[in-house]
């Protein structure tokens, strides 16, 4: 598929697609069941969490305050309805080591920045929470090649639908790269937009699901294949 | 003053500007006290809640989850490092009602928006969770005037320039509806755009700071007085 001079905007989703973020986040999870460890086993403690965190995203959103939310919920029950100081705090200090988690681009992120720099206005469309998000894109170093960078709410359809008017961009204008089936690649597509699939492969449970069928997928091995496609 | 015809975009602050907000935190913070009663007074509740929430905002950012882990911080230390369930899910339940408080749009707003529009790009401007601020920008039903909602970090000079940027604006193309001197006002005048400051009645300690001495900045009485300076 030729895609060059079809598109003037290109959106990148952020984690996992420009860097790694899922692993971070499946080693607090193991941090939490050894943290837990003298009161159940680690799958019970993973089950009571994923519960928790299934009540809490819709209340709540995502990111990691509703982590901790979720984990202070868990350790709650969990510890019979007294919570000792020293499990509450590791979890703060679980979630805070979260937040300041050594960085780590995803190999050949950068050159394919460089490469489109200047053929196309790049935007990061990322979700979760606002102050984690904007504060891994300043960290990143990767700002000089953004326009900007949007913190969605979710990536359902109705977000992909604003996302594109807040640009002034029709549907059929999004060009969305990323990782994820669920929130990077079915609600373009089905909006009318173009999606490079990038996979990665720790994949969060919330996020599963089935490639739907589009001749507006393109399935990539690396990020760098993009660029192929668009100049 | 004569502003017609300068602007282009007109940015709104949203709590205390466009709708009530810091009188539910009041309230929440009321509800707290009473929580903790049979461990201190009302003041050491309140104080120990202000200390934990200067500590966790620079971490976790603004917004009802890091009230929420700075209420639960506090509760920790006064229950003397063993957290009683009924004191925990009291805690989310504050919490949780904090987000589904009842709405209340504040006196002229609608009629502002509604002459204005048409007129201006305008765009809401405000600081917090963006969970839930999304959520009560929807619930305002005042969508239909605005072109989108910004929900910015913080609301410092830095910001404000990458706001400008990110809406293809020179700084002195800024103009700022606002209650809040420190966020509103002050950062909009230093980076050459100008600020209506609308006053509101209850102010988060947070907020305070004097007026800077500005020509640029117009103090209104009532918001809907903002219309005669705009058209």
């Amino acid at each position: 598929m030729d895609l060059k001079g079809k598109f003037t905007h290109i959106f990148f989703d952020a984690d996992d697609t420009l860097w790694e973020n899922e692993q971070f986040f499946r080693d607090a999870e193991a941090q939490f069941a050894e943290l837990l460890s003298d009161y159940t086993s680690a799958d019970g403690v993973q089950q009571m969490l994923w519960q928790k965190q299934e009540e809490n995203i819709p209340l709540f959103g995502y990111g990691s305050k509703t982590y901790m939310i979720g984990m202070t919920d868990a350790a709650m029950e969990l510890c019979k309805g007294q919570l000792p100081e020293k499990i509450y705090y590791g979890i703060k200090k679980i979630i805070t080591d979260l937040a300041f988690h050594p960085f780590e681009l995803i190999e050949g992120v950068e050159d394919t920045l460089k490469a489109l720099q200047g053929h196309y206005t790049m935007i990061v469309a990322t979700k979760g929470d606002l102050t984690e998000q904007l504060g891994k894109y300043r960290q990143s170093g990767l700002d000089k090649y953004f326009h900007h960078c949007e913190v969605m709410e979710n990536k359902d359809v109705k977000n992909y639908l604003e996302l594109a008017a807040r640009n002034d961009l029709e549907p059929q204008q999004i060009l969305m790269v990323g990782n994820s089936v669920k929130s990077d690649i079915a609600p373009v597509v089905e909006i009318g937009g173009t999606a490079f699939h990038t996979p990665h492969e720790v994949i969060w449970v919330h996020e599963m699901m089935e490639m739907p069928q589009s001749d507006r997928i393109i399935e990539v091995g690396r990020i760098q294949d993009i660029v192929g496609y668009l100049i």
